[in-house]
């Protein structure tokens, strides 16, 4: 099993042995250690859409210790959230789990249609508290696009020169996209790359719908015949579109939603070559033991036990 | 009663022993010490609403003196200021009561609907001074979020650092939020949130109605029936906002207003969970001797003396 | 008479000892020395209106060795004049005078209802030019306000470090602000407070009128009946508003008037409790032996020789 | 042959060793090694128009491994791409070929009429990945040309300071010019002159058309009779315009078209006294044994194998 | 002789020796040596009106080292160019001619009608490049100048401590004034003064007409009969502005002119007081041994060989 591990770590030659060593410990971690493969659980919904929405469903959640233990207890490769959520937990599961710390937030007391979230934590506060990555949220599309991706270039030569990983939320967003655009192939594959390209060690975008947005791509898409129709094809273009599957790609949840719906994404994810899931809604709003069952569900998903 | 202040100090376990010293100093410090509970003398206004409209009512409060003696005298665990009021007493009040730094002011000889106010003082300025935290205001809503929650970041992360704690003023306000929607259950929680997230020690919000101001949290306060119909019930689910009650939060008392509401207001605090209050105005707008018992029967409500 | 001086001193028990040092250089020179009585002439206006407009009346001013001369003949407390002026003239007259360099300015070439000075010269050019203080200019009122208190506070924080006094003249201004409103009372006194907030040693506002500029102050001035009728009560109600007299509070002559009523304005600030006046204009643009007959008198009044 | 290296590292005298090493890397390898010719392959497009777009018309074009590999085969002088790309292959191909470190990039998922690209790589990136140079591309023209200046300006300082040679493309674009404009022999010639007095060492420009743009400079092209009819003519303005040839300045092909064109357009840039071609889409969006065949053939023609 | 340049330099006391130094190779250079007199080459049209604009008229002047070796022969005490021309012959030329590397630049290629030219160099560029001082313009009157004027504050005092001279090109322009308003001779003076006042060691401005450009000036030179009309007198009071002729004080050339025009300037500014002439357009856009012959004349007039 290790192999596939020490494969994946021969696509980063160009990182330091302690960028290295800390991607291979969230792909030594959990339930899925070795394959390949990651299940993470991200809780930034608190900052993100406000805590009565993200954990009135469960309550347990309030509390920033339920969701360490529930990402160990489940086995996650990870578990990433804002600063304050691993503070409050990271000294008291010291060791337990790989961390990710979420390094850029963005709350909705007020609207915009080209967001910027705010930076609220620094590669310094990820060093002292034990984690192995930072992440960083861009919005392609969006015009504070070049606001965010420099302030991503700036955290990842800082935290690649400590020895941690750079994960990439890119997320298409902004005037000039539509919401249906937003998903679309084209823009979720450029979006894919463009994480890439900024350096991204893993990457972290929506699963694609099968529409075009961009009239110049459509063309190419067309005439060049790139296979899109199922899900697992559009996975498959991500993951090419991802420096020929040399990234680690893996794809967002969303919204709560039918188990047996997510169930069939993840087998998408899998067949088209996709790394795994990053799940925090789905996980986290229902009881623990229902979240546990759930996710080793995915978990056997992606390990082929179930076909 | 000890063993409280311990048990507050172990929910902060990613900060060094400077700051969690500090934190300690502030709940072991006046008349009640060691309750985990806390009332904090701020004086602001003259910065924030101009010396008459702050002092005129008691004019000994112009002198920067008068206020570090009345939190002494009365027995407050802190007293917080902007730069100049404390660098006008921090020497010859030296050690009597813990000081906390406001870092950022705002005036009111210029109107803005979505406030930022200046950063007036800095974690260096602190230490000099012998504070045992750095106070900095943030408006969420406010569509200068962004710069206000960077400009906490990188302050918080400097006074760690320095073994400072870090007390977060959190007020909703801005072009996206209606005047009701400030004090609405849904947005003061959720700011209360955001300031734990950003790694504020202490979190300061005002207390909040039962309005419900924003669509998509109203739905889910609904569905999950959220108890938010009298003051404590609401206090209690600000205070599982800010990390099911493993974060400090206080409450602060607004204008001057009567004190029989300003008793009832600090008992549903009480039996609400949250830590105590602030209070500003109320205090220092009265002749001392007066304030003294004024603040003494709050203390008592806090200590449970007064049911 | 050096009580007086020990007596100011003591209020400033946060300075260090280069500080306090720099703020008795300028009250223990000149013919007030050891009064605790300031006279300081500036020298900005070439700047601030241009060559003509300032020195033509008096055309030796256009030298910067005249000023320089001028207030050494006339013993003046100190010198303040920005860069250029400074070090026209700085190693000539080493030692001969207190210098405080003025750290930012504003031309009229260009129109602007909200001003915004240039910052022109630094704490560290203060330092090698042998200045005891650096100056600095700030508008409330204006929509760049914070630009300017912020660059105030990263320049007293370096000033205060180095030993270096802060001089801060705080001219309420701003599209917010009625023309009238610039030297109503609230706002002066409003002006006032903030520049003490914000660090500064010595402060510099406008003679107050008794217009109420601010509906919610005049409330208040109102209600608690402030006296303000007299430019003595004018002035003791802007000393009050700074910190009860505890930081010097001095006034400026504005533009060229009658001698009488500089004098009759001199005698006010005396007998209102304020410690001196900065007097540009009306010393330089006048034969040098009749500039210094005219401040004498002045200092007269101060010193109460005339009453 | 080492002899027109020589000369050229001699039009470079304000170098130091580490510099002049770089440039003469480049100018020594490959196929035109020694020549003072370079062909250089650069692959941004998948940053800047999309992966689909850039790589599916040659799907072994979406692993960055087959870029340096073509670059390697077909004898390139060097090597640029974004930081994403650079890092996936550098340590695998380590000394294999020079590289260069494309260290700005736009992408199109929003528009702009006037073009900031994002800054997203550092020196220090390039340093530790092994390259020769930097590559950075202005906009004159645009709005915030200020901006990019700047930025090079910086970039440059440190690039220098440490060795490494600065590649500049400079395009002309934004509101104030015409489409035609943007190719117009006066704004190309006045691009790459200001790229020279930015600092250079290398500079690209697109092939200029024989509009004249600028009303100003119609009037002197005009006057003086500059020869600007053949598109020889007009690349020796523009290399004149670079110092008088005492400046490498090199053409880009465009977007993909027929051979025949490249090649007598590579011929115009030998005979017009130009170095060499920057050829991206036209080399890697055809199969790897007919691209490098087509850059054979361009290397022959500035190696005057082919007339 | 040299006591006129021990007689200047005795104007810059603040000036550590390096400085003075600096100042001292400037007088002490070329054919007007020791007289206390200058005549710089200025050659920054390239790239603030292009290449062909600039020398297609002498098309030699493509070449940078054709400005560097007319300067040293015409016998000009300095050579002022951008980044990039100076890069191309400072180690060519080393010790030939004492070198002004000016620091931020302006192209025409977009429209602005407030200007913010772009900084293209700095003062670690000057260092290693061997120059006596660096140079910058500024526009006052432009709604960016405290850009403009920090830009330099912050140049200025690294130059300074670095032991560099500090020429600062003061051009009025902006919406604010009108086009005749750029030279009216209150506005140049005020324009030299600010350059003065911001530390500047040499000033450039432009010869001043008899036009007064603002209405509360105008009263003022009115009143105060200031002679402004001759072009000999207006130069006489823009030094006498530059405090009273304790600041080298240049005059520039403007576009191209008959040779009986310039001279008669030269004479004018000599009679004046003025320091001497900037030359550009009028220099280098005519064959070379006539351009010397050219400026030769200009220099027996400063000398006073020509009445």
């Amino acid at each position: 099993m290790g192999d596939r591990v020490q494969e994946i770590l021969s696509w980063y030659g160009s990182d330091n042995a302690g960028t290295k060593t800390n991607i291979a410990r969230m792909l030594r971690s959990g339930k899925l250690a070795g394959t390949g493969k990651l299940v993470i659980l991200p809780v930034d919904q608190g900052f993100e859409h406000g805590p009565a929405r993200s954990f009135a469903p469960n309550a347990p959640g309030y509390n920033p210790h339920y969701h360490f233990q529930l990402a160990i207890d489940a086995g996650c490769n990870a578990y990433a959230a804002p600063l304050g959520f691993l503070e409050a937990g990271a000294g008291h599961f010291a060791g337990q789990i790989p961390l990710i710390l979420k390094l850029n937030n963005h709350d909705v007391l007020h609207d915009d249609k080209d967001p910027l979230p705010s930076v609220t934590g620094s590669v310094k506060d990820a060093l002292r508290l034990g984690c192995s990555a930072v992440g960083f949220t861009v919005y392609p599309g969006s015009v504070h696009c070049n606001a965010m991706y420099e302030q991503l270039r700036a955290i990842a030569e800082e935290a690649k020169e400590n020895g941690l990983a750079v994960v990439v939320w890119s997320y298409p967003r902004g005037s000039a996209l539509s919401k249906e655009g937003e998903t679309a192939i084209d823009v979720v594959a450029y979006a894919a790359h463009i994480a890439a390209q900024l350096g991204a060690h893993i990457i972290k975008v929506k699963l694609p719908t099968a529409h075009l947005e961009q009239a110049a791509a459509k063309k190419v898409y067309e005439a060049t015949q790139i296979p899109i129709k199922t899900l697992a094809e559009r996975v498959q273009h991500v993951v090419q579109s991802s420096f020929d599957g040399r990234r680690i790609v893996i794809f967002s949840g969303g919204a709560k939603s039918e188990d047996k719906n997510v169930f069939e994404e993840a087998k998408a994810i899998r067949d088209g070559g996709g790394f795994g899931s990053i799940i925090g809604r789905n996980s986290f709003q229902r009881p623990k033991a229902e979240a546990i069952t759930f996710l080793h569900t995915i978990m056997d998903i992606y390990a082929g036990k179930i076909r």
